[in-house]
């Protein structure tokens, strides 16, 4: 049973997601379709690059992935198919895909568009299309021509030192308010104190619950990076601060 | 593997999906379940059968559709199942099904309300246990008595021509922000001007990438009418328009 | 094909959900996934709990069903495995499986917590593998010690009398604004009259429909308790109720 997982803005209350799927089913009738997330701030290539990078190799090998926010459909912008260690990817060339480019050698072809497909509408006439075919075994040769070039990928902000403190930024708020920065461990000894706005959110600790209800508290979060939370609360709310936030570790 | 697409009014917060979901496994256990959108506004029929008429023919044929938006549970509205076009239906009498009505041949059934059901909950106890049932291989015939005379339509409001202008109206806003109408490429020539809430949205465009971010467009949209965006933000916001709002297609 | 079920309260806009997803087919791959609900508020256990208490006797036996609304995880709180009437369950020890140990025997194993668990995400690390061993025919007894002692239960405030009524509770806020309360029918008789904020809802009617648009109504509900709804509205909004308001049968 071939598995494809989606990846979109299209949200799930409108009809773009069903239409996709009718078009995958239509196509890969055995397919298991799973969804990763449809609510990625619409046009917010960032955010979904994010999300796909802590999913996408959770999931076994010759899974094939669909992931399309696209804010430049119908454009000059490419469309890609690849596969990398050992799954399948499709999608807009607009860096959506960073993670899975970074460290790892790929075999990229380029999609063409079919002549009837709405020209705002992608997902459902190029990329599930493509994506179908991959899953019921079809060579990314059969698909399209060989990538030249190399595809998108984004600039990242690195931490950086200022005198005696290491500076990260917010990459992400999830549902909960966390801020998940890309701070990661090897950057913040234990004796680090983290600091947001100006508000002292002590050393690295476990979890959440080694502060009180309300405490505002750092660890290493599940992605592998420095998050800020406040337990049973909101970490964004509380210091009203979003993607781009600037977030210290004091190292003395 | 029977295929069972659902569209709904319920939500995702509540458990209503999730009730309805054993109800469709426990009687028909190697269905596979799809999500149309259960984000249907709560008894918007006419927002459901937009959404409706642009999913189900995606679908391959065999496929169950069950359909509820349904604010007349339990009082005399019919029940029905229904097959058209190879595809089966099932879900109240009220209009939500008036696109498969349309232009085909179609042999309908009354569903008995079953002497257990909830009177506020005939997703769960009436329709999901037939779409169940049209799943595994039961006939129509098996499920109720043929239906006499005809199902509900919905009258829809037909675009009209205002000396040298063709008028239509917005028919559906999505999560993007982006006008929906009702005309019809036929209805406007490549040397009309689209006009919104006295704003010039210029002729038809192929896509929104074709003006610059922020930009008025209005192009042929993924369900073949025609739609008002603004590139990279929200029409319905920035025109303060949304469902029934005038849509003005200047021919001279 | 064995079915798992997911009930959290991760949302459906991050990551959380597609990975504790790839790790259930990473590992039970012929597995069939059905989301209950994801929009439990965040940390809410009465919330989840009560939604699960409507959903998981929906669904055949064997199912495996994962629950994680876990506002302790990383700290003492236990993590839980066990079977009871032909079901199997997985999820922290803090009340949310109330429904199951009420008028039933069950078997518990407490589940070991995986070294390179995460402290802030068991539902990825501990829970979904646990869930999948169960899914692929592992035995609980394979999956950790027996439980000593009585897994947590919520309280729940029972319907007491005062004078001439019978005053109940809201115990849960639907998406259609419906007043869902402890109330049974058992309690209500049919001379009785409903009383909310001092608005007079008459005796219970069989559904909203039995009531003109905007009416406030009450009804035996779909989970067998007293609901309080108003026609095509919201009661919630109309009288600005919650969950712990208070719902008065007057039976004099």
């Amino acid at each position: 049973m071939p598995l494809i997982t989606l990846l979109t803005d299209f949200g799930t209350a409108d009809a773009y997601v069903g239409e996709v799927k009718g078009v995958l089913l239509s196509r890969a009738p055995s397919a298991t379709l799973v969804d990763l997330s449809h609510a990625v701030p619409p046009g917010d290539i960032r955010a979904g690059a994010y999300l796909f990078s802590r999913t996408w190799h959770r999931y076994p090998t010759g899974t094939v992935h669909l992931a399309v926010v696209d804010p430049g459909v119908g454009t000059a912008r490419g469309a890609l198919a690849f596969a990398a260690r050992g799954h399948f990817f499709v999608g807009p060339d607009n860096g959506l895909f960073t993670s899975v480019f970074h460290d790892t050698t790929v075999e990229v072809v380029t999609l063409p568009t079919p002549s009837d497909a709405a020209p705002t509408f992608h997902g459902r006439d190029l990329f599930a299309p493509a994506a179908a075919a991959l899953a019921t075994g079809a060579s990314l040769g059969a698909l399209g021509m060989p990538f030249q070039g190399m595809p998108e990928r984004l600039a990242y902000t690195e931490p950086h030192y200022e005198g005696k403190s290491v500076v990260g930024e917010v990459v992400y708020v999830d549902r909960f308010g966390t801020l998940i920065t890309n701070l990661t461990p090897e950057l913040v000894p234990s004796y680090a104190v983290l600091e947001v706005e100006d508000l002292d959110a002590g050393p690295l600790r476990r979890t959440f619950g080694d502060v009180p209800t309300g405490g505002l508290v750092a660890y290493v979060g599940s992605a592998g990076t420095i998050e800020i939370a406040v337990r049973d609360g909101s970490a964004a709310r509380r210091l009203g601060l979003g993607v781009g936030g600037q977030v210290r570790a004091r190292l003395g």
